[in-house]
């Protein structure tokens, strides 16, 4: 059966603007990729009142509500009494979930305040949703609406404790009940194409196949996530290897890495699996690219150093940018990238370099080198590697995200010889 | 009169999840910041039908409907046909918002389609709201609800054309509409203090004004807005000037900007008035300061160079911090920390140096140092400046961010004098 499903945000902190609700789209990108369709989301504030009125509402619009929030310990928190009352059944005890609330206060050494034993009272008649992040459980209450079956799942508003018990109920609960199947799905993370262009890339990957084909993108990723149903486990998982072989076959160089992965993660773990150390000569990109390799937990085993040349004599200082390079080419060229590179491999004696320079405005810019002119280099041991983009007259920020990201895959290219 | 509000954003992109709604927290504490209460946000497709559904449903919560997006050229951009229907009126051709239109469209040499012109049909009867932005004008329509006028304030989707038209007309008919006042306000950007701290510290500020306080929090910033309300428009300043002044006294050093700024911006502008270069080492904020500082255009001017050290040869090779220190102190020490800065400043030959050392997590930890153990140092012409900070055993993100925080903020607070 297609489902369609409303969402519900509730909290004062999400209706008050306090709190940007990221959950939300969370939960509709997850439903989409089972093909559950949702049609509206509505954010409502802590009180039992307007709650209610908006799973009404909700249920105007679709079979399945999904709330995230108000399943808290405190006063304000009213969604499982408000969707209970609503379902004409009472809220009893769940002692599975009060054992979880009371062991997780044991092992962190705090003391279990009574208010917490409320998070253990469900709607009766629910399925229990357990919470492996956190105290508060969640719950998928059926509530007869004009004689018909219809259902609330309830989610706690922390995203992570969210996300995880979306992913390992929800998902798999919507799935069967769309005809009892198996499903198991694989996100595929793409750098360089338009998402109007990888969707026509993939055009007819899954023929034959019974699943779907999903697409996310936020800046600078773009994926694409299959969804395979029906069948066992094991045979899900070997259907899944085949449609990863033709979607890297279509993809190329484009697909840089299998599941949700940044291109720092991917870029750190080919330098780790062979060993080698790296270091960085950045300018215009100012400190975001050892920023971002940084940011992944053991970086420190393959990341050197990295030089942030911002002036000109610190490219000829640190870096060993000749002055008649600089006078030549000028600072944002394939030549001082070059440079740039070599010295950054010299200063840290590592095995590879990656150097970038550009122009990433609002000043800076001339009919020749306009703004998003952007020059990237490697160098390695007997060799190097530099190339000119031209990536736009768009905003600062942009040009030097999208700078990092160009830097980033060319060194993983380079790394697997593509 | 004491408005409520509900919002409502429009778009398919928004309710599938591929698009977060950022629009509505920023309307949502606009609003409040002149005392009207949003309570509730609906999102919806681009589908008339759902729309009108949306609109009647807002008004059951509210005397005012603030839309945002489907306002552009194309087909499935609905808001205004669906707004003229709800309020019974025509569509009409604005003749100043075409004149604009043409002429954006001139001004960037670019053809306008026809579709375009579609941006210039309005309710009759509305108040038009120029984009000086962007094409697509917004409007304030009167609907009669059960004999009672309400009104539909409709807005582009793309945020930077929403937030100025939202801040200079919205904003200023709401005000006028809640009594006629004139009115203005002021952002102050702290740091340093929780936000129910910083509620204390501002307790009873406005005695005896006719005002308001509100907080917003988005780590790591933390603001207070003081709205004034009444009087002519130079006795507004004045009266803002003078709650600024209590503002400072209470608030001392925690106060870092006035006005919605980030600390790099407010460092950049102390080192550029004072003509004065710097230099970064960073460690454990792996290039994030740096990242900061050149998010602000014409930090070239300022900005000299940044080491990235983080591994201890680099220390040592580029930052002459000596193997003794090291062996002695450790990596994450405040004597690593001093002799990072000198080092720094040095090789950029910069009138002032910031090092940061610390461990950011998830291993690295020990008893005498654990995790979120932080070493920040200021090196300048002969002098320098340390100390450790214990910022908790948090995140390897938040760490990161909390350092190079503190990292500006000590930056700031010493060419302060404070």
């Amino acid at each position: 059966m297609p489902f369609r499903a409303c969402l519900l945000a509730i909290g004062d902190e999400i209706v008050s603007g306090t709190t940007i609700d990221t959950n939300s789209s969370f939960v509709s990108q997850s439903l989409r990729e089972v093909g559950v369709e949702v049609v509206a989301i509505f954010s409502v504030v802590d009180d039992e009142a307007a709650i209610a009125r908006a799973v009404r509402r909700a249920f105007e619009e679709a079979e399945l509500v999904v709330s995230t929030g108000g399943l808290g310990p405190t006063a304000d928190d009213l969604t499982t009494a408000c969707i209970a009352r609503l379902a004409g059944c009472e809220l009893t005890l769940h002692e599975p979930s009060l054992r979880a609330i009371e062991e997780r206060f044991r092992n962190r050494g705090i003391e279990m305040t009574p208010n917490n034993r409320k998070q253990a009272l469900l709607p009766e008649g629910s399925e229990v949703v357990p919470n492996p992040l956190g105290t508060a459980p969640g719950f998928i209450c059926p509530v007869e609406v004009e004689g018909v079956t219809r259902y609330v799942a309830s989610f706690p508003g922390v995203p992570r404790e969210m996300m995880r018990m979306v992913e390992e109920s929800l998902i798999p609960w919507v799935t069967a009940r769309a005809g009892g199947a198996r499903f198991a799905s694989r996100i595929f993370s793409t750098f360089g194409l338009a998402e109007s262009r990888l969707d026509e890339l993939l055009v007819g990957v899954l023929e034959g196949e019974e699943g779907r084909l999903a697409f996310r993108a936020a800046f600078p990723r773009v994926q694409a996530r299959i969804t395979l149903s029906g069948g066992r486990e094991d045979d899900l998982v070997s259907r899944l290897d085949a449609a990863e072989a033709r979607v890297r076959e279509r993809l190329g160089h484009h697909l840089y890495g299998v599941g949700d992965v940044g291109m720092e993660e991917v870029v750190g773990a080919l330098l780790r699996e062979r060993s080698l150390t790296l270091a960085l000569a950045e300018s215009c990109t100012g400190g975001l690219i050892g920023h971002r390799l940084t940011d992944v937990p053991g970086s420190s085993e393959y990341f050197r150093l990295g030089i942030i040349a911002y002036a000109n004599e610190a490219k000829q200082q640190l870096l060993s940018v000749s002055r008649d390079t600089l006078e030549t080419h000028g600072a944002v060229s394939v030549e001082t990238a070059i440079e740039m590179a070599r010295g950054a491999r010299a200063a840290a004696r590592s095995d590879l370099a990656l150097a970038t320079t550009g122009i990433a405005g609002p000043g800076g810019g001339t009919a020749e080198k306009p703004i998003g002119t952007v020059c990237i280099a490697i160098a390695w041991e007997g060799g190097d590697w530099s190339k000119r983009f031209d990536l736009g007259a768009r905003d600062r920020d942009w040009i030097k995200q999208m700078t990092a990201q160009v830097g980033l895959d060319s060194l993983r290219r380079h790394l697997l010889g593509r």
